[in-house]
């Protein structure tokens, strides 16, 4: 069973997770992605090689567990938090720790292997969108689990393992430290002015233009001003909200372009570079709050995190968010191509 | 001029270093160590290609700039901060920022290229430890600075561009906020317990011996409860101090021992990682303090840092602390060769 462990001076909590452990020689070389052309559990033909599925979206008449689908949910096979057993809270002299209860999922996006998101009809990302709602949805009736983060690692540089697209889902028994930290600066924000920080900060970004990438009906995509990393791109919603799992519908079609639009931008202005994106969204034990607002940090991975950066949490970033913005907006990404599928709605 | 601006949620401040600045294409690869044989400027011989010395340890009749050193301080050639200039705290709307101001030092340790740290004689990394105190002490007189960071960054997957044995300093005019949470954190546990975490720590560690890495009379070095990494490696004084810079001789000859034998180890234990090690310490701006202790971080970086890590601040170590110590305690690094310099101690 992994371990939660609390740093007893900043409290953060970290996931000793034994059961993902190497020996200490396995660490003598980077981790590298499979290799081009080797087996890959994630394609259509393979469901057996991955633990069975969790939900699918998939045509009528085909069967779990079987080709067929458009997208697909499984157990991560080397989870880093078991969704079985009791937290056991205990101490340990100063220190505090709790079993890794937790979920570990896997997004299987697309049962192509030589696919990037971007590259997806806007129909097959609208469905990811709602398979992301739908699993929050449904693992926040787990009293024990108070947080759900939705992510994506592209490239080895990012931390992906496996080439073929897919995002991932923890749920985690303890609100992390970082969405904490969001949500008391937010709430600060909103003591001090009675407004939501992000709805002003999207104010201003669309009065003055200059860190815009993208703006729609729905959300403005924007160079952060405090850029930590070069073209370092926001997602906001431009009604507030602090929950991603209560987006509407009219959201979910418009962030599937947005998303798309600025993913395509990044792939095609920085020549397919490794990126994260996250969705940052309030813990699950909270009603719709005023100071909170749901939104999407993508981080392209072009510069090496050093010891400068990691030991300040002060950032060098030799890209002003002005000029990336400015070069994204230049860059022309092709409009949505036909839908690969769109017969059959059925979800097994 | 370099900027620092505030992300006015969290409170973190980034430097946008325009002048470090790249056009968007120079970001389509990664960062990669200079090539095996070219030009190195921190070769001895090479004193023309840096910025005129700072201060250098050199042997009796040697000239600044020329050859004849043991350590040589340089100022960065791209520095990340700059000296000259008033901080000119000003708003943008609802962003803060202010000048660029600050110092961005590099430590050469050592006139050798083909040499890592611990592979010098202990005499010669007491002096690298010297002269690391000697920068906090000089720069502390600086009335606009607050915070000074020294780190080392070894290897191109911890951020180093160049191979040759070097560490960093820098200081700003504020306090990074991952200082701000040690000293907040540590502030909190000395209110409610009236004692100090990290002497607390040391105590645990000691008495249940299962992550200590080497004891010696006045260090010790164990991995951490919480590791976030593999294989991370705190070195803590025993005696309470919460300034570096204060530490007596006798201290500065005992570190050396126990840095050298710690990265030592690490090197042999794990093939030469890439590494970064980060002096902690408290602000300039502070006397001594009772819930401050001041230690070094030391991180390989064996696995890459994901998309959850940076949306959560939740790290997955698969390595338990206590293996790594283990494996480390067992690791046999050689006892110190007979010192290079020995000869001189003349200071240009």
């Amino acid at each position: 069973m992994p371990e939660l462990r609390k740093d007893p001076i900043v409290g953060r909590w970290v996931i000793i997770a034994h059961e993902r452990a190497k020996r200490p020689h396995d660490f003598t070389g980077e981790a590298q992605l499979q290799a081009e052309g080797s087996f890959c559990p994630f394609c259509e033909g393979n469901e057996d090689k991955t633990p069975p599925e969790i939900v699918a979206y998939r045509e009528r008449g085909t069967r779990p567990n079987g080709p067929g689908w458009r997208i697909r949910v499984v157990p991560n096979k080397f989870p880093a938090l078991k969704i079985e057993g009791n937290l056991n809270k205990r101490g340990e002299g100063i220190y505090d720790k709790m079993a890794g209860v937790g979920a570990h999922e896997v997004i299987i996006e697309s049962p192509q292997h030589h696919i990037s998101l971007p590259e997806l009809p806007e129909e097959n990302i609208r469905e990811i969108l709602w398979v992301y709602r739908d699993r929050l949805v449904d693992l926040k009736k787990d009293s024990r689990l108070v947080h759900g983060m939705l992510f994506k690692n592209v490239g080895s540089a990012a931390g992906a393992s496996l080439e073929h697209t897919h995002s991932q889902l923890i749920v985690t028994p303890i609100v992390p430290i970082s969405v904490w930290e969001e949500m008391t600066g937010s709430l600060e924000f909103f003591n001090y002015r009675g407004r939501c920080i992000y709805c002003d900060m999207v104010q201003q970004e669309l009065s003055t233009e200059k860190r815009i990438v993208l703006d729609t009906s729905h959300f403005t995509a924007f160079c952060p001003y405090a850029s930590r990393f070069p073209f370092e791109t926001w997602i906001v919603p431009k009604t507030h909200s602090s929950h991603f799992e209560n987006i509407p519908k009219q959201g979910v079609d418009d962030l599937a372009t947005v998303l798309r639009q600025v993913l395509g931008k990044l792939e095609l202005a920085l020549d397919n570079p490794a990126y994260n994106y996250i969705i940052h969204t309030s813990p699950f034990d909270h009603q719709e709050l005023p100071h909170y607002h749901w939104h999407i940090e993508i981080i392209p991975r072009l510069s090496k995190v050093a010891g400068f950066e990691w030991g300040s949490g002060f950032y060098i970033n030799p890209v002003p968010p002005e000029d990336a913005a400015a070069f994204l907006r230049e860059t022309e990404f092709p409009a949505a191509p036909t839908p690969i599928i769109s017969q059959g709605t059925g979800l097994a």
